[in-house]
C-alpha cells in the first residue's frame, strides 16, 4: 500500500458500521474521514473515533479530501445522484447498492473512467461470495453461456427455515427479521425483484448486456406453503428462489427469470440454507464453475467492501474500462419453463444433480 | 482495450497449444508474436498462424517486441530462469507453473514489482477455478483462517472412476490417462507433492506466508483400494486428495497436510468428480466461501491464463505490490490429526456437512 487511504462513508446502518469498524481497526492503512448520515447526532457515539466528521450534508464529502467514498446507504436516489457527484469530485467509489448499479451501473463505469476514477461494486451482488470478480476478472477469458444462482439472503433465510421448521412462511419471515435478516417490508426480496436488480449486473458482466432488472420475469416466493416444500421434500428436492440467465449468442436471445424451483436436494442450491448465496457459472471452455458464501449481513457485505478498498488503495490509477454494453434482441421469461420441464422434470429431479456436473438444467419444477 | 496486446508464449503442449488457439482467434486484441518450443520444427505445422515466428530460443523471444511471455512449460528450470529474464527485459508474465511459484513466487513478484510489471498466475491453483483472485482480491478485505480443498485433478479423477466402477488404482489410472487427465508418472499427483506445491502459493496469498511445499506433510493416495473406497462408502463418505491448511496467528502455528481422507457424501468435496477441484475458505468475518470447477486440462487452464492476459491487455500498467511474507514459528503437519478425528470422526461423518454449512472440520477420516 503507498500511503494511507482516506475514505468517507455515506450510511451508517448495518453495513456502514460494520465498515466503519473494520477501517478504524486498521489505521496504518485506512483513515476514515466523514461519516454522513441522516442521523449523524444521535449515532455518533456509537463510533468512538474522535478524527472523523460526522455530517448530514452531502457538500461537506465532496469538499473533504477523502481519496473513496463508500455508498450505504442503499436506494436509487440520492444514493446514485452521490456516486455521480463523488466521481466528479475526483474521488473512487465503492458500493453496495444493487439498485443503482443494476440502472445506472454503465453510466456510472463510463463517468467513473472519464475521470481517471474507479467505482467497485464486489458488495452489490453475493456479500462475501466474490461472483462479481469471479465473473469480471476470474472468467474474463472465457465466453459464459448461462448463469444460475441464489442471489437473495433473505429469501432463501425463509424458505430453509419453512424446510427445517415445517413452519408457515409468515412464521419463517418472524424468524429472519429477529435474527437480522430481513426487513420490516421483505415483499422486494420474497417477489424476486431484489435478484432481479443482481441479474441485471450479472448480465451485463457476463454476457455484455443492458438489460433493465423490470425486463426480467419474476415469479413471487411469497405464496409457498409448507405442504409445496412437503411435496418438494417427498419428490428428493427443495424449494429455492432461482435467479436464471443464458444468453445464445446467435440469436441475440436472452433467458432471464426468478421463480421458486424446486432443485434436487444434494445440488448447491439446495444446500444453501439460511443467508448464503450460491451460483452456477457455465462457461464454453471452462465449463462449470461454482461459488458460494454468505450473501448478507453487515459482516460479509463488510468483506466485500474492504476488498474493494484494498484493491484501491493498492493502485488508485488502476484502469477500468468503461463497460461496452448491448441490448438483447429478445428476451425470454419463465412461460416457457413450465413446459420444458414437463418433458424432463421427473428425469432431472430422480437423477439428482450433484451441482457439480450440472448437464442440465439444475432444477426440476417451478412452483 | 487500449491496443493490441503482443504475446509471446513459451511451451506448446497441452496448455500452450490451447492458449495459442484462444490468441489466434482473437486477432483485435492480441496478437501472437512467438512461439517457443523444444520440438518447434515439428509441431509449427499445427497452427495455422503465418505471423507467429516459431523457435527453440529464448534470446529471440526476449529481444522480441511481446509486451507479455505466457509460460507453459512446467518444471522448475529453466521455466523460473526464463520467467526471471522476461521481467528483466520489461515484459509483463503469465505462467501456469505451480511449481515455480510455489518455490520462487516471492522473489518473482518482487522482481516484477521492481520492474513495473505484472507476473500473473491465476492458472498454476485450480485451472479455470479462480481461487487465486477469490482469495487474493475478492476475499482480500477477510482475514482468512483456513483452506481445505481438492488441488489434484488428476488424483481426484482416478479416486472418483475407483469409486463409481469399483476398479483398481492400476485400471482408474490406465483410464485417466487415456482421457489425456494422467501423466505417464503420476506419481507427483497421487504423492501430495503437486497439491502441496499449489497449497503452498495459497498460504502465501491467504495467509501471508513463506512455506516451502517440501514442509508441507504428505501422505500418498497411491495405495488406496476398491476395499478402502467400499468401506468410506459404507460409513456414508468418499475419499478425496484433501489439501488442508489452517493458521493460528496468535501462535504463528500453520497446520498444512495433503492426504487421502474419508469425506461426508453430500460435501462439495465427495461432489467432486473427474478432474474437478474445490475450496472451502474460511474468513473471519465471511464465514465459509466455497468454489469449485474444472482443475486441468487444456481449456480449462487456458482460461485462467487469458483472464490474466486480459487483465494486463486491460492495465498494463497496474501494481501488483511485491509480496510481504512472514515465517510460521511452527508448522505442524497430519500426525495430529488422527486423534483429532478419531474423538470426532463419526459424528462428524453422520451428521453429514453439506460442504455449505461446515462449523467442523469437513472430513471424516484419514484413510
Amino acid at each position: 500500500m503507498v500511503s494511507c487511504c482516506r475514505v468517507a462513508l455515506l450510511g451508517f446502518g448495518t453495513v456502514g458500521s460494520a465498515v466503519a469498524r473494520c477501517l478504524t481497526s486498521r489505521p496504518g492503512d485506512f483513515q476514515l474521514t466523514h461519516i454522513l448520515d441522516r442521523g449523524a447526532d444521535r449515532k455518533r457515539s456509537a463510533l468512538p473515533a474522535p478524527g472523523v466528521a460526522w455530517t448530514t450534508g452531502m457538500d461537506e464529502v465532496l469538499r473533504g479530501d477523502a481519496h473513496v467514498v463508500v455508498e450505504a446507504i442503499g436506494g436509487i436516489e440520492p444514493a446514485a445522484g452521490w456516486i455521480r457527484a463523488a466521481l466528479l469530485a475526483g474521488k473512487s467509489v465503492v458500493t453496495a447498492n444493487k439498485q443503482v448499479m443494476a440502472r445506472h451501473g454503465a453510466s456510472l463505469l463510463t463517468l467513473a473512467a472519464r475521470q481517471g476514477r474507479q467505482l467497485r461494486f464486489e458488495a452489490a451482488v453475493g456479500g462475501a461470495m466474490p461472483i462479481v470478480r469471479a465473473l469480471g476478472d476470474g472468467l474474463a477469458g472465457d465466453r459464459i453461456t448461462r448463469i444460475v444462482a441464489i442471489l437473495n439472503g433473505t429469501t432463501n433465510a425463509v424458505l430453509s427455515c419453512m424446510e427445517a421448521s415445517g413452519c408457515s412462511l409468515h412464521d419463517a419471515l418472524a424468524d429472519a427479521r429477529a435474527r437480522g435478516l430481513a426487513e420490516s417490508d421483505p415483499s422486494a426480496d420474497l417477489d424476486g425483484d431484489d435478484a432481479a436488480a443482481k441479474l441485471a449486473i450479472l448480465c451485463a458482466l457476463a454476457f455484455g448486456l443492458r438489460v433493465d432488472p423490470s425486463q426480467i420475469d419474476t415469479r413471487s416466493s411469497a405464496d409457498i406453503t409448507a405442504h409445496d416444500l412437503a411435496r418438494a421434500r417427498a419428490a428428493g428436492g427443495a424449494i429455492r428462489q432461482i435467479a436464471h440467465a443464458e444468453y445464445d449468442r446467435d440469436t441475440a436471445t436472452l433467458t432471464a427469470w426468478v421463480a421458486p424451483i424446486v432443485v434436487p436436494r444434494g445440488s448447491i442450491f439446495a444446500s444453501a440454507t439460511g443467508a448464503q448465496n450460491a451460483a452456477l457459472i457455465t462457461g464454453e471452455h471452462s465449463g462449470e464453475t461454482g461459488i458460494f458464501g454468505t450473501g448478507a449481513g453487515g459482516s460479509a457485505t463488510a468483506v466485500a467492501i474492504m476488498s474493494d478498498l484494498a484493491a484501491i488503495a493498492r493502485d488508485r490509477a488502476a484502469i477500468l474500462p468503461a463497460p461496452v454494453l448491448s441490448s438483447p434482441e429478445l428476451i425470454l421469461g419463465s412461460t416457457t419453463l413450465n413446459a420444458e420441464l414437463a418433458e424432463h422434470a421427473e428425469n432431472d429431479l430422480l437423477c439428482g444433480l450433484s451441482g457439480l456436473c450440472v448437464d442440465r438444467r439444475p432444477y426440476a419444477e417451478v412452483v
